[in-house]
């Protein structure tokens, strides 16, 4: 084995294809027979040397296969916001020295591509040779510059199947009713135009979709409410989490909590219930309110084969990437095709998309127009397809591969 | 083809297996050359003349097989409970000599099972000769002389792969917080014991259990909550919707809005919501609920095959069974053995099953005793294995079989 090591960490919320990128790029370090340490906990098991050797615990068959679909973080997680100072970029620095660190992979959402982009800029500016390259993952498919990102597959296959159910199961009573599904998006609407899919791949029945780029209006949810539930049918209205009102403020934000996390994200939950309270008030037929919630992002029972193997390819390539020098870098998909559907994984300047949002373009903002349904079809098919096969045990319940801190 | 015909339909709450009932009625019905009829929307089709001839839409290859795994009700379903005056009855009676009906076969829950029940007595007391046999369904387990309910097993499978997950995505963070996961179930708390099957069989992390049939106490529910977060540890509750308190009444009642079904059932929702405002306020640590709300009762893609496959059976049974000449009953499944795991149909009289509710046994509520815990596994493990294969489309999406009012 060569002596300069790889570390690698997870961070922000799960996704099911999270571990697929770890399994990616331990398979790569594995095979360049190179030390590999995994940080618990991301950038924190650094800090407080939460560290473990992983070679030895994916030395049998199947390890990097189960670790492929196991949900969450099987590194665990944190939502730890560096705070640039001197005192902590020295922490790190020891530590990568106590563990001989050449490479360090970061897998995240945006926020955690902003932890790679200060480590990577601290490195360059003290010209300390450590390579650093985040592999991007998040189910809202908000990141910038690359055409979408690893988690989001699954999660949109999650959704779109359970609509699809769920529309069987509110159609059984011949009565009017407004069933409200609550999709994750804090400021983007990726995940519901998901839960459109089986509307707009079968334009049966009326629906309603309320993403975050466009401002709620009352007036027109309770006409289309109205409209749909003509005729005694039963109709859905997919809605994201994050609806926001005129002034900018959040449907209901004045019911919330007021929590805010360390990022300063406003916690939230409970658009279903506000609507749900608003049909009521309003229209006064049969109403009940669905949170997808955390099953969006850790049925991993539902995965996309494509989202998986992808994810797996970016975790080994963004590896490979490193080993060839490259640093201060975030892994991307570029699509070639969509049909057919053909990416390669590519690199840029971490920087670029540290804290940036991509937001559904303004081009398709006419949900129910049907030439942009079939735009949001080609984007998005592509994505979910594939199953994936599980290993199960006696009990016919999965077998994950977990990762145990030794000491 | 024989002149006499038979009528079925399906009533109460929607599960994954209740159309492989109506898919086995169906099956045996074509074998024997017989006229069947579909009423949709339960006994209120029957009232109301919205009826289909059945034997033409199932004449492709599949049709059978793709409706076996059709999520809720194929020919709809009603909540409508019959008034026993005269009046209904003479309606039901001349819509069954219109279509010539010898045998009506109905597959619903324990209100359904009423209903079963007071037409074979008004047909028998008036000596009129046509069959009436009940086909059993409810995700809820809770009729009584059946070793389980048709349904029960593809919800317990959802639940129990769910609650695997949602254990994998809590651990994430090394911190204090409870996750309370609310789970269908009125007065009885069998899905919630499926809930407890991860646990059981990996006696990793604390857990908390909660079901109807033991009176909740806040003292011991926060007690173990306190006990579950030491050592930063994150622990899930798993509760029953219907949790009462030392009164009787429902947990958080008093915020509820009072509705009732039909049968008189107050509507619920909310004990997660409740159970998470209690541990806010009295310890503060991180908390969310989750209902798993209606994808209990639809999430056909997590269909168990010995469930879906006995269903077809007690179908198939059930129509035999009035074919031979059976009336006023209802199918049941008794278990010869768990293991290996081997059932047989049967039949009792519908009287017995109609309105009763079988609970989760005295012997059993001390969950967190191991013996107890391993007697729990043994029932329902059987009752979850198998995974159904489902035809997709080009999308990768499932295929359902949609039966339509061709009038």
């Amino acid at each position: 084995m060569q002596n300069i090591n790889i570390i690698v960490a997870q961070s922000g919320g799960p996704t099911s294809a999270i571990n697929s990128s770890l399994a990616g790029v331990l398979q790569k370090a594995i095979e360049s027979n190179i030390k590999i340490y995994g940080s618990f906990h991301g950038i924190e098991g650094i800090l407080n040397d939460n560290i473990e050797l992983l070679n030895n615990q994916f030395n049998q068959e199947n390890d990097i296969e189960n670790l492929k679909y196991t949900p969450a973080m099987a590194l665990g997680s944190c939502r730890y916001k560096l705070s640039n100072s001197k005192k902590e970029f020295d922490i790190i620095i020891n530590r990568f020295k106590q563990y001989n660190i050449g490479y360090f992979l970061y897998i995240g959402g945006n926020d955690s591509m902003d932890t790679v982009d200060k480590i990577a800029k601290y490195f360059k500016k003290i010209k300390l040779d450590i390579k650093v390259v985040g592999i991007p993952k998040t189910i809202d498919n908000d990141l910038v510059l690359t055409d979408h990102t690893p988690g989001f597959g699954s999660a949109a296959k999650y959704i779109a199947t359970t609509i699809t159910e769920l529309t069987r199961d509110i159609s059984i009573y011949n009565i009017p009713s407004v069933t409200i599904v609550e999709i994750m998006g804090r400021n983007t609407g990726w995940l519901t135009l998901a839960a459109g899919i089986p509307f707009f791949l079968n334009n049966s029945q009326p629906e309603i979709i309320c993403i975050p780029e466009i401002i709620f209006s009352e007036k027109d949810f309770l006409k289309r409410v109205n409209k749909g539930i003509t005729n005694n049918t039963p109709i859905i209205a997919v809605v994201s989490e994050g609806l926001k009102n005129k002034d900018g403020s959040y449907l209901g934000e004045d019911c919330k909590n007021g929590l805010v996390d360390t990022f300063g994200h406003t916690y939230l939950s409970g658009v279903g219930k506000y609507l749900e309270n608003l049909v009521k008030k309003n229209i006064g037929c049969k109403v009940r309110s669905i949170e997808l919630n955390l099953m969006q992002r850790s049925s991993s029972h539902l995965s996309s084969k494509t989202d998986l193997d992808e994810a797996f390819t970016i975790g080994y390539d963004g590896l490979t990437t490193a080993l060839n020098g490259k640093t201060g870098i975030a892994m991307v998909y570029n699509r070639i095709s969509s049909s057919p559907y053909s990416i390669v994984t590519s690199y840029v300047d971490v920087g670029l998309i540290a804290n940036k949002e991509k937001k559904v373009p303004d081009k398709w903002l006419d949900l129910y127009d049907s030439n942009i349904q079939k735009e949001i079809l080609e984007y998005i098919i592509p994505l979910i397809k594939g199953d994936v096969f599980i290993k199960k045990d006696q009990f016919d319940l999965p077998i994950y591969k977990i990762i145990n801190k030794t000491l």
